[in-house]
């Protein structure tokens, strides 16, 4: 049964992003040291077209994460956003010609527009009625694989309300923001129940792997 | 060199209460889910005095967080708070005749008190000059052993932003509260370095420990 991941980085404060993000710092300040202990590991790099990089027990992690998905999801402003937005002025995202995903990604949005196709197989459809209709094409698009839920906040507290992730992963780095964007909020009253976690740590980041009971 | 630690269950989402915590449900709304891991072990029930329980793999966990342990130090609602506040009518907690410090506890208010004197090694001291010398304080009375924080999380947020705290130790319990009492919050601007954990994860419980660099 094919399943809906989401994986995320997230300060032990509970932040997935530091304050103020910008078109310049999608990440907010700060954010980018949730992504230091990825950026650094081979298994990461190579899949985004970077050499080099080093292995360690985290490569795993990395590697089970891109193993079996067939399609991704992803809200507006992980596509490309910003003040104003890309609907005004439609512009391909800030993945570049060669997106690292390779496979059909399904963004959420209120605008629609044609699918567009990039190299390598990676092609974005705009989705406007909805995250359970995103599901389903991203579902069928993957063809029997799972679905990678690509974040960011809003969209993936619309999941989790909605009660469509199936199993959820974190990557819990050892910093504290104190401010920013929370993964967990907006979510009073969503009745969710876990399971697990599988736990692997390292002294830069825990990886807790929950699976989210129907 | 004696060191403070504070150990807390705390929800996936990061709540350590739920919402409307009051004197007859101090733990808020959904609140007992997070302490169910630990009040089921032996390791637990025997020095609160109860008798029964089970052995896993947490026990351990519950018995290093009370070893070497000298003095401990609370906010006033977990000395016995509530509505209109034990200052007005002076009570003596909601901990009984035998609370189950059975050492010196250092209790933070703005209401100056005689100490008090418990069964069994327990005085509760009232301490009307700040967080800082309530830690001198217990670090005196603790003569060379470490001292705990016992909460709640105004006072953990207290002692955080200014950097008193040697070891956060988190049990961090598979469930998504949604609303309630956040431990990290109102640490906007606080530089806190952690380094760790050690990690520990049962399907109840994830156990993290970390250190907090000077």
């Amino acid at each position: 049964m094919a399943r809906l991941r989401f994986q995320v980085s997230m300060s032990l404060d509970g932040f997935i992003a530091g304050p103020n993000p910008s078109v310049e710092d999608p990440l907010g300040e700060g954010g980018m040291a949730l992504h230091e202990w990825a950026f650094k590991l081979a298994a990461w790099r190579k899949p985004h077209g970077r050499e080099g990089g080093e292995t360690n027990a985290s490569s795993l992690i990395v590697e089970d994460g891109l193993q079996n998905i067939g399609a991704t999801i992803m809200g507006r402003n992980m596509f490309g956003g910003g003040p104003g937005g890309w609907e005004a002025e439609p512009w391909n995202g800030w993945w570049g010609d060669d997106p690292p995903f390779h496979m059909p990604v399904f963004v959420l949005t209120h605008h629609a527009r044609e699918p567009l196709h990039m190299r390598k197989g990676t092609t974005f459809f705009f989705v406007t009625d909805g995250i359970a209709s995103a599901l389903a094409q991203a579902k069928q698009a993957a063809a029997g694989k799972d679905v990678a839920l690509g974040g960011g906040a809003n969209a993936a507290q619309q999941y989790l309300r909605a009660g469509l992730i199936d199993e959820l992963r974190l990557h819990v780095v050892p910093v504290l923001l104190g401010e920013g964007t929370r993964l967990f909020d907006h979510l009073a009253g969503a009745e969710l129940k876990l399971e697990g976690p599988d736990a692997l740590s390292t002294p830069e980041v825990t990886h807790l792997t929950y699976r989210l009971a129907k």
